[in-house]
């Protein structure tokens, strides 16, 4: 009954066979025409390997170690994790989903979500380090000049180098307007970087010899607020093998993801460069903003199935009062409900990669578009939905354990209180709903919603109760339209509401279409799949509900 | 914005003299005759004085350090636990709701609860070693000896000794009928006891010289399962001075409440004496079960209030996008959900208590009666919800911290990580629910609950949303006995969502009935009162109709 992993490589290769068909995509993408499900297979079951042999074994421990930092501001990781990293370079790992004219294996970020799902279920402290290297790629690829792309794309895609996203300062969280770090230009075209970040992932550590920062700051001549950011690449080690004048001042002690070092960050007037245009460095690190928060989406994911296969086994050995717990009606509804939500979670959450994948890479330049539209939507949702549920599935699944899963040795209360920042950084859950209500739905008018809403529903068999359900969600959303039109300050005051029926709409979907492709399935994993749909329309549609009623009701007086 | 307590002694107050008119019961209780509301007044400003002051300064310390177990056995709590100790002591308050006859003060449950509250909001961690003694000290005083209570009883009442409950073993958590420690009759009238216990909360300690364990145990011609647990009573230091044949093998590495030693004890031939009769442990411990199951309930308030005044505040202070985050509607609208919840579970828990109190106390035979029923119905609901709360509520306030709340010297993550095990011990969350399904509903055909909700309705003005809401509950109520007297099987199926269904019904009443008393605040408070109705009707009356809902739906087939 001891915590471990099992990949679920069957459901996966469900997913992307027959939910999402993703063989037909990648056919219509020129950059993934050679991919075939049995090469996706190898990948998945490599990656499976490495996550539950090599990282797995080591999350207890890192949890129960920490990060140590040393006098001298250098931070030793925990016992094995340089090792595993290097295990995880020599398999090539970073470069998965990176141009091949980097060095990158050029394989569909959907390959790399499943990838990220298996290492955030395994070990998320971890998983921090190398998880942060992909939107630094992105944003160096997108707007570093020829030189800096030379420098540093090659050894980030192999992962011989690790990166560093610098943005929070103490008096600036979720309000980078107000931050304060200064880059004053220098004759030989570099900047000198001089302020403080706190909570810097991976800001030191000894995984790598170098770091790459990523810093928001601001030039003499900036404009006040988000509009005179700036980026800067600031590396720990300088090209000419020197060391650069940044520091970590000290870790922070944390509720969970111990293992991952949470830095504050001094910049002593350290040499960086500019990235992309003066002024202009929150747009440049937007770009990312999709895959990372996809990436964040997928911690939730990871947490929420090793909650669930690890409850499942535990109930069903650990026996009270004559028979074992999982046949418990309480349980045996948990864990249901645990089951098709992770399911759906993990159908929703790749989809959104898909659409990113066919955003970037379909021949058809109308569906590139239309796929771009969908990403766009689905982002706050998969990051916000699939963060509050793999901290509160966890949560409840913890109950599973008894007084036994309060105890560490058990595993899954240091999952609850790894899974809690998820719903914290990268965009707050609530900048989530925000981010949703307005930029997503208010701007187009629901456009989106309505396109992706129909194209789903098209996907699932007449009278299916679960369409049924889309089509009244559907309906919801010019009310709330109508409802924004008439009160503006409605919109903050149901955003939260707005996403959660949002999302329950979407899980409908992939719950449905599951069922729908269950034939496909063996006769007893079909069986299932379809009282999972039962169980799904029992409990979580009627919550989907709710959720809707509240972001239509009336506010309360103001 | 550092974390700190503020008693809640307005609301306190607030319910005790209008919500509850406290006074009015007292003058029907001789023993509690003299009471008045100055004198219960004086009492709540010095426990809060006490749990401000010393125990909230020990709260974050007592988590970083933790519990020591020796190389010999012996476990040292974190600095300070001990003097804060001696001044509870010195203080009188363990003997605060105590018969005069045993040196008690003899103060009604009530208060006590409030105290309770104070000290669990402020450190559960220190407070799980006291927490213990009322329910060793009613269990001796109904089922032990003369010898055993004289010898005893005074010695917990003032403090000066600690007690131990040591029910669960390794191979039996929730289900007692698989304990296996040994009892054997000596020539003297003692028993030798033998066995292995975890989960044995101040098994070990260093804050008194003697401990007193309360062990269920077997006797050799004891029947198999709970029918034949005998309940002995094992001091740590035997009368003639020397020390019994009692070791703590091991503490427990804990998600929280860290400062609290959770011991594996081992009895090795120690000595004790039988309380009650042979193989009636079980009935014995039952006895204390009520106000035990209502304490921990009372920790859940604790944390629930701690976790949203701290949010408030923080979110008074701390400025974002230039407001302060309060301002933002998302965090405004959690904050009066945080804060009206923990007004009427503060409401709920003490109507709770007050019914203990009537139960034992009232001058009026009818009325020990009813209030006993009530307390039996209450008693699971206050155990689950308030505890249910407790956690979700703190976890949902840590998001008002954004990323700050992840960070220990914040408070807030401690308060999570705290709060998560009472919902599991003491009878799991899941175990109050059958409890309440079977024994508190079931088995009277509802009676006692159509009683209940009849008086509570009864105190509401006509045409309040919130009596609605109690008589289309009342509704719910014969529809579920319908249900499961055609479905058996519907009753553990719909157990948590009907206690929740309840939970809500009961929340209802309490939030309406401080609307009803508003009057007698001043006009800003009153007005907030009824704000905080408004909120609730808007936010929770449709959640507690879901639950209904559900508990009420076909169950999924089998």
């Amino acid at each position: 009954m001891s915590w471990t992993y099992e990949a679920p490589l069957e459901h996966m290769r469900f997913v992307l066979e027959h939910v999402l068909d993703a063989p037909t995509h990648w056919k219509a993408c020129e950059a993934f025409a050679d991919l075939d499900l049995d090469t996706a297979d190898a990948v998945l079951e490599e990656a499976a390997r490495f996550a539950s042999e090599v990282l797995q074994p080591l999350n207890s421990t890192g949890d129960l170690e920490g990060c140590v930092r040393e006098a001298d501001g250098r931070v030793r990781t925990p016992t094995g994790f340089p090792a595993a990293y290097q295990a995880f370079v020599a398999g090539g790992w970073p470069a998965l989903p990176c141009d091949p004219a980097w060095g990158g294996q050029g394989l569909p970020l959907l390959l790399d979500a499943a990838l990220r799902e298996m290492l955030d279920a395994c070990n998320h402290g971890w998983n921090m380090y190398p998880d942060l290297l992909h939107g630094a790629y992105e944003t160096i690829k997108a707007h570093g000049s020829d030189d800096l792309k030379a420098r540093y794309l090659p050894r980030l895609v192999s992962g011989e180098w690790l990166a560093a996203m610098a943005l929070t300062e103490p008096q600036a969280g979720s309000d980078l307007g107000q931050l304060r770090t200064r880059a004053e230009p220098q004759a030989d075209g570099s900047l000198r970087i001089s302020g403080n970040k706190i909570f810097i992932s991976g800001g030191e550590h000894d995984l790598t010899d170098n770091i790459v920062h990523l810093v928001l700051c601001r030039l003499p001549d900036a404009p006040k607020g988000t509009k005179g950011l700036s980026l800067a690449l600031v590396p720990k080690v300088l090209p000419d093998g020197s060391r650069n004048a940044l520091f970590c001042d000290g870790i922070e002690k944390k509720m969970g993801i111990k293992a991952s070092a949470t830095c504050a960050m001094r910049y002593d007037g350290a040499t960086g460069w500019l990235i992309g245009e003066p002024h202009r460095g929150l747009a440049a690190m937007f770009l990312m903003m999709n895959s990372a928060r996809l990436h964040v989406g997928l911690q939730g994911l990871g947490h929420q199935e090793m909650a669930t296969q690890n409850a499942r086994r535990y109930a069903e050995e650990r026996v009270q009062m004559g028979r074992a717990i999982g046949e418990h009606p309480a349980v045996r509804q948990l864990l249901d409900r645990l089951d098709v939500t992770t399911q759906a979670q993990r159908v929703l959450a790749y989809r959104a990669a898909l659409a990113l994948d066919l955003s970037e890479q379909h021949s058809d330049r109308a569906v590139r578009e239309r796929e771009k539209r969908f990403a766009a939507l689905l982002t706050p949702i998969v990051k916000a939905f699939c963060t509050h549920q793999g901290f509160h599935g966890p949560a409840a699944a913890l109950g599973v354990w008894g007084g036994n899963g309060y105890v560490h040795e058990y595993g899954i209360e240091q999952t609850v209180r790894d899974a809690r920042i998820a719903m914290i950084y990268e965009g707050t859950n609530e900048i989530q709903a925000i981010d949703l209500a307005q930029r997503k739905l208010l701007a187009d008018a629901g456009a989106t919603a309505f396109e992706l809403l129909d194209a789903l529903r098209a996907e699932l068999p007449e009278q299916d109760p679960l369409r049924d359900f889309i089509d009244e969600s559907r309906t919801h959303l010019p009310s709330w339209l109508n409802r924004v039109a008439q009160d503006g300050a409605h919109l903050l005051e149901s955003a939260d509401d707005l996403l959660h029926g949002l999302a329950h709409t979407l899980l409908a979907w992939a719950v449905g279409r599951m069922a729908a492709m269950a034939n496909a399935l063996p006769d007893e994993a079909a069986a299932r799949q379809r009282a999972l749909a039962t169980a799904f329309i029992r409990h979580a549609v009627p919550q989907g509900r709710l959720h809707w009623q509240r972001a239509l009701a009336a506010t309360a007086p103001r």
